[in-house]
C-alpha cells in the first residue's frame, strides 16, 4: 500500500530534479543570447562559476562575465553552448548535477560552420534557497586528458558533492 | 496538507512536460531515418516550420521537406539533427519551449568524421489538440549572431509564445 | 474521478522512465572518465553491445572495452561521448530507449579544439532486474548512410524492440 504522504514526497522528488534540469538547460541558451540576467540569476547570490582556472565568486561576477565585451563578440560572431542531459541527485534542500557540454564556434561571416572549441566536465552543487534551486558552485573542466575532469564526473556520477 | 486533487494537477503536469519533451527528443531521430511520418507528425495539420526564410505553412509542407530529394541525399551521406534538452512552460493546452541544436554532416564516403554545419535556436508553440501535444509553431535562426535568434531563446525561457 | 491506485501507477511510470534516462544520461560521463565500473554497471551480467560490427556479450565485455588500452589513450588524449535526450517507452517491466550521440576527440596537446568522429544512432532494450533499470541490449550504428541505423531509430521511436 502506497499512502498519500509517500505519494506527495515521490512526486515531490520528481519536481525537484525536473527544476535542476530545466534550470541547467536555461544556461545554454541565456548566455547564447547574451542574456546576463537570465544566466547569472541561475546562480546563488553568493555561488561560485569555478572553470579552469578562473573562479567568479558570486552571481554579480557571472553577470559580468556575460556582460563583458569578450562575450559580447562571442556571441555576435555566433556560439552555441550545448549543454547534455544531466545526471541529477537531489538530498532534500540540496543536490548534484553532473553533465558534459560541448562550445560550438564561429570564425566570421565568410566560414561556413562551425567549429568545435570546447567540450567540458560540469559538476553543479545546488541548494534550494528562498524555495529556487539556485546554483551554490558549478566547477567546470575541459576534457583534455586532465585528471580532475575525471575526478567531476566520477563524483557526480556518484551524487556527492 | 496536499489533496489528491492538487497532486493529480502536479502529476498531470509532470506528464505534460515529459509528452513535449519526448515530442521534441522525436525530431532529430525521425528526420535523420528519413522518416517523414514520424516526423510530420509531430506538427499540427495546420502548424508552421519557420527555418532561417523558409516558412512551411502545414504538416504536409512538413512531409514534403523531408520526402524531398534534397533532404534523402543528406540521409544517405549521414546527417545528425542533435536537439539539446529543451526548457518547457506548460500552461493549460498551450505550451512553450525552447532549445538549440547543431546539424552534423558527412560530406562523404572517404570522408573521415563529421563538420558542424549549423548551430540553431528553435522556439516551439505548441497546443494540446485532441489529447496530444502538437507543434503549432516552430520558428528556427541560425546562431551566427542574429539578433532574431536571440530574440528566441529570451522570449522561450521567459514562457512566451 | 482518478484514484489513488492510478495515480500511483502514473507517477511509477515517470520514476521508471527519469530512471531510464538517468542510466542512458551516465553512459558518457562514465566512460570519458574512465570509469570502467560506472559503465559496466549499465549493462545486465549477460547484457549485449552491439556496436557497427563488435559485438560485447556480457557485463564483464563492457568492462573489458573501457579498461583497455585503447580506451585509456582515448580519455588521456581527450574524448566526449555526447548522448543526446532519449525517447522512452516502458511496457511494464521491459522498456525501450532510442537516442544518438556524437564522439568528439582531441588530437593531442598541440591541437586547439575537438573534431567529430562519429554521429551515431542507438536503440537500447531495457529490463528492471533486482528492482533497477539494466541495458539488455544496446546496439549502435552510424549515422553514415547505413539503412541499419535507420532501422534503429525508427522501430525505437515506435517503441519496439
Amino acid at each position: 500500500m502506497t499512502d498519500l504522504d509517500e505519494l506527495v514526497a515521490r512526486v515531490r522528488r520528481l519536481e525537484d530534479e525536473r527544476d535542476i534540469a530545466r534550470l541547467i538547460a536555461s544556461y545554454g541558451p541565456a548566455v547564447d543570447a547574451g542574456d546576463a540576467d537570465a544566466a547569472a540569476r541561475l546562480w546563488a547570490v553568493d555561488g561560485v562559476y569555478d572553470v579552469d582556472g578562473w573562479r567568479m565568486e558570486s552571481r554579480a561576477d557571472v553577470h559580468a562575465m556575460i556582460s563583458s565585451d569578450a562575450h559580447k563578440k562571442l556571441v555576435a560572431k555566433g556560439c552555441c553552448h550545448f549543454l547534455g542531459p544531466c545526471v541529477v541527485t537531489v538530498d532534500g534542500d540540496s543536490a548534484v548535477a553532473v553533465c558534459e557540454s560541448l562550445v560550438l564556434v564561429r570564425d566570421g561571416p565568410d566560414v561556413d560552420g562551425y567549429r568545435v572549441w570546447r567540450a567540458t566536465a560540469h559538476h553543479f552543487a545546488l541548494r534550494r534557497i528562498d524555495s529556487r534551486w539556485q546554483i551554490a558552485t558549478r566547477t567546470s573542466r575541459v576534457l583534455d586528458g586532465n585528471p580532475d575532469a575525471h575526478d567531476l564526473l566520477t563524483k557526480g556520477l556518484a551524487g556527492s558533492a
